[in-house]
């Protein structure tokens, strides 16, 4: 499979590093804003399957311009969720199939936003879905770890767990700490910013999408491996959006351990505007406030040697099993900061999400998935993904009882 | 007198303001980076004897130029303390008088930074103090209301209250509210952060100058004229290296009421790094966070239509009495911001800063208050100054009892 990976970031190096040791890999192409960063991703797999590319990912015509140079077969984004729409876009118009880690972005009702939904996460891709369609080519929507392995754990749940499903609930969690920092995201503070301040969104089958105030419905749950219970609360997330297109429940949440800490360090940043994405002048010249944080703090790429713990990704499901009786599971996947440095020299939590569109694309090259239109990881048979990962060294989870 | 006033934000403008209406001022130029913000602070006054200029602070030869350009006695700095010691030189070397109302800034001690000073606020002016005698002009350092008009109560209770002082402690707070934000700080956020987020700074008269942890010695202090208790901490402020050279106390302290809600922000802006003047790289440009925290603000000087409420600025004062017994008092000047909108169309805190200076340059220009070198002040007589404040219709308060 000849593959073009646009983003070199922590997650874009980490998919190097995962591709690196699988044969399936004709070439990936791995291209950045930055050359230096694309070459060093390259460099770190020391592998002549690859090759380093700059891009400007807003330009339709430059990545169109690269797909057909390279010959790739297939556009994996590994940016942050502005550049969806012009990545989907130029996939489209190339005619390659298309995989991402977050979707196009939402915008806020613009009266109710605290109770109803305005333009959703994604609604920009599922528009163009006929296009795909009629194209014969995939659009695999949301294929990290979170929106990816848990709609995948959906999938399983559905298919194999329940025969009747009351709620789907996401919920993350981890014991991160990172020395020598106060206040170190684990995760790209841009997209934590987009998620968690942007109203939740919950899904029920006889309400459909409806949105809360942020940070509402606080629970605490007790994470497995150790990591045990963190204060979650809801925020904006893809799954919502995508598991009851292709999954039967009742209710889909999503709920993000943050902890009270960061929660406070959110609502600052979004009452002191620093939230924004609107420029703002500085001098002479123009910046977005949320930029400027993003570039204040440190790289969480670079955080690995510092950071101790495990970062867990799961879904809860409750419902009535295939014994027809009660059942509640939280179908998980953890990955321990020590190991992944070791194996990978990628912290936890990019590693988490960069391991997810490996498989997946592995399983579109051996033809084990295969599918033409814009598709989220739940329209897809769970068990070989499963199986694909457990062999990647990285087993799942399953605890009975919730 | 012919005055060069360099800054035309809140304060400058309310300068200009204050000045229209004394017939001491025989021309005021008006110069700020932006020559829009001169412009407008000029119009707004209808004053002939004011005019408009664009001038760069930090371009010494500049503001030397515009200063002999209109041949003016005397330079009034309303900048943000960064741009301290180039007017401070460019005022020495072009032999004019110099005012200001905040000192040039401080440094932490290498090492020990929250015991021991490193720099001190002003210490890079004091320096200069010789040149400045032997040139025979004045520099009034910290002549606006905090430092200003504090240290002027701190002159009076040494001469017409007090036997012996046991502490001179800076109280200020208001019950300011913004209609419609969460959060507009009603002074320079620029300056509050380098305020609270350096190390307070203590003097004692056995251990000299010393610091402390940020907020530290929390303490409620019941203000007057119905402003009632607010919860003050220490942060580092210019009176306690002004007051202890020229009136002899046991303490001097400086304490904000800043509230647990501006302290939570200000503590959030420090962990996040934003608070940082050091630029960061952000695409193509670099920015100093401090600054683009400012830019995504409201500007303060703008709030005073949506602001209600009263700001005092005020010393509390402890010893002995000119009687011999024990006494406390507290001298104090309170703004309303309905008053000062309505008199002057600027916002409390912006107008009590700018009508000190005013002050001072009306003594400076009738002879009542003379000198030479790099003086506080504490350094003159306190009388003619309070006088003079009450004369422009803004009279000040004593509180006996503390």
């Amino acid at each position: 499979m000849r593959i073009l990976l646009v983003g070199a970031g922590g997650v874009g190096s980490a998919v190097a590093a995962i591709a690196a040791r699988r044969p399936f890999v004709e070439r990936l192409v791995v291209s950045d804003y930055d050359p230096a960063r694309a070459e060093k991703a390259v460099a770190a797999t020391g592998d002549p399957r690859f090759v380093a590319a700059r891009v400007d990912a807003s330009d339709e015509a430059a990545v169109r311009a690269l797909l057909a140079e390279h010959r790739c077969e297939v556009l994996l984004n590994a940016t942050d969720p502005r550049f969806v729409m012009p990545l989907f876009r130029a996939a489209l118009a190339a005619g390659v199939d298309y995989l991402d880690m977050a979707m196009s972005l939402s915008r806020p009702h613009p009266e109710q936003p605290w109770s109803k939904t305005g333009v959703k996460l994604g609604d920009e891709q599922f528009a163009l879905a006929g296009e795909w369609a009629a194209a014969g080519r995939l659009a695999l929507v949301g294929i990290g770890v979170e929106p990816g392995l848990s709609d995948v754990f959906a999938r399983y749940a559905a298919d194999h767990l329940f025969s009747e499903i009351d709620e789907l609930g996401v919920r993350d969690g981890s014991d991160l700490t990172v020395r020598g920092h106060d206040f170190a995201p684990s995760f790209s503070i841009w997209t934590t910013i987009e998620e968690c301040l942007n109203p939740p969104v919950v899904w029920e089958r006889e309400r459909g999408w409806y949105t809360t105030e942020p940070f509402s419905e606080p629970e605490v749950f007790d994470f497995p491996e150790g990591i045990g219970p963190v204060e979650c609360v809801n925020v904006e997330h893809e799954e919502v959006l995508l598991m009851p297109r292709w999954v039967d429940a009742r209710r889909v949440t999503f709920k993000y351990g943050l902890g009270s800490h960061f929660i406070e360090i959110l609502k600052v940043l979004h009452e002191t505007g620093l939230d924004s994405t609107t420029p703002v002048r500085v001098g002479d010249v123009e910046v977005s406030p949320r930029d400027v944080v993003a570039a204040a703090l440190p790289d969480p790429a670079g955080l690995g040697e510092l950071m101790t713990g495990r970062t867990c990704a799961g879904l809860w499901v409750s419902g009535t099993g295939t014994d027809g009786r009660p059942r509640q599971v939280y179908l998980y996947h953890v990955v321990d900061n020590a190991w992944s440095m070791a194996e990978y020299g990628a912290q936890a939590v990019v590693w988490q999400t960069a391991v997810n569109p490996v498989v997946a694309l592995e399983l579109l090259a051996t033809g084990q998935w295969r599918g033409s239109g814009v598709l989220g990881p739940e329209a897809f048979d769970a068990v070989p993904f499963l199986e694909l990962l457990t062999a990647y060294g990285s087993p799942w989870g399953l605890r009975d009882g919730g």
